[in-house]
């Protein structure tokens, strides 16, 4: 695959873009990243992705490719090399059923805590723990959702690594602990500490910056209302 | 394939479900179809999909799969015959592209039109409108999503046939009409009228007295609040 070729349009901090990467650097695939910048769309991101506008695209020779479980999908239908979909159907199933909750139910209930204030943190932290807890359960006894592989619902649902680390430093928030998730916390190890996915998380110094000031523009956005 | 070995619980009136039914129909096969209460949800239900405790699910000799469009995944890549997702990558992004789109900004849209009232309806209207647009602009020129042959997308988003009628005929209100979406009514009557989709609608008339009653319980618990 020459370089040329293919295309990632992304933000360096976006959780969905993300896991794209992840997924390249697991096929061994080269590309050339586009970094974005949401306030001020470019011509490109607005040819490719015309119906959503959003973050991830993939542009694989001049075709273009966007919703980030759908890029996962694509990817490894075209790279067959280091598959991230186990071979049973009903494995593929179980990968993809969790990659959706957690971009259906976990990811916008650890948001609602990220985004809270006083007494609604409560609140919003019961809604999540309930999912994370669910996660807990379907990781007991593994190393990786598939087993002993990574693959792709842990691709899909790596961004609980970073997201958990906002909370810790921004929220003093102690989202996930080994005692009531223990499976969850191994999870968590095994996954930032893979070849090519541990490399590959955003300076962390930089992310927190950058989240610290979208949390303040966000509560700043919603006092005014 | 059995038929003990297969069974859909479900409830007749879902359009989630309905694309099961219409997947299972194309592939020719037999299932036995459990009916679920969903105000008074069956210990097979909870078993079966404990996280989400929806329907549909899918149970294939004692294993149970959750999420429609997951379900519908699993079904292709289990019977192979009559493949319901194209062989090429691209096309096969397409359809799953087409597919989220309809669960995640059409069937949204479209439910606030139906759920609103009064001038909240030319609201709702506008919204909906622009995602139907979408697909319009998406169908020009062609038959099914994928072309010539109705597969994955047409039975994700095959629920805009009821849901057309259900406005019609509850809210007196002409959706999708020929002259501005042409398209997407041709493809409306092209899926509506394809062997085996044909026979496999609920019946029109209680499908109206369900939805008639649902939508004025919707609206008392709303004035309620």
């Amino acid at each position: 695959m020459a370089k040329a070729e293919l295309k990632l349009l992304g933000t360096w901090s976006s959780p969905f873009v993300l896991r794209i990467k992840w997924a390249l650097q697991m096929k061994g695939v080269e590309y050339d990243f586009i970094e974005e910048d949401i306030q001020n769309k470019s011509p490109l991101l607005l040819k490719y992705n015309p119906v959503h506008k959003k973050v991830p695209v993939l542009v694989h020779d001049g075709k273009s490719i966007a919703e980030s479980l759908v890029i996962l999908e694509y990817m490894d239908e075209t790279w067959k090399e280091n598959p991230i979909l186990p071979e049973d159907p009903y494995q593929r199933a179980m990968a993809r059923f969790w990659s959706k909750f957690g971009d259906e139910k976990c990811l916008p209930s650890i948001w609602r805590v990220f985004t809270a204030q006083g007494e609604k943190i409560g609140q919003a932290l019961v809604s999540a723990s309930e999912n994370l807890m669910i996660l807990e359960g379907e990781l007991k006894g593994k190393k990786f959702f598939n087993g002993e592989t990574l693959g792709f619902a842990d691709i899909s649902l790596g961004w609980i690594v970073n997201m958990v680390i906002l909370l810790e430093e921004i929220l003093q928030l102690k989202m996930i602990d080994e005692q009531r998730y223990p499976s969850l916390s191994a999870w968590m190890k095994n996954f930032s500490n893979f070849p090519g996915i541990k490399d590959s998380f955003p300076p962390q110094d930089r992310m927190l910056t950058k989240y610290r000031t979208l949390r303040e523009a966000l509560l700043a956005t919603r006092g005014s209302n």
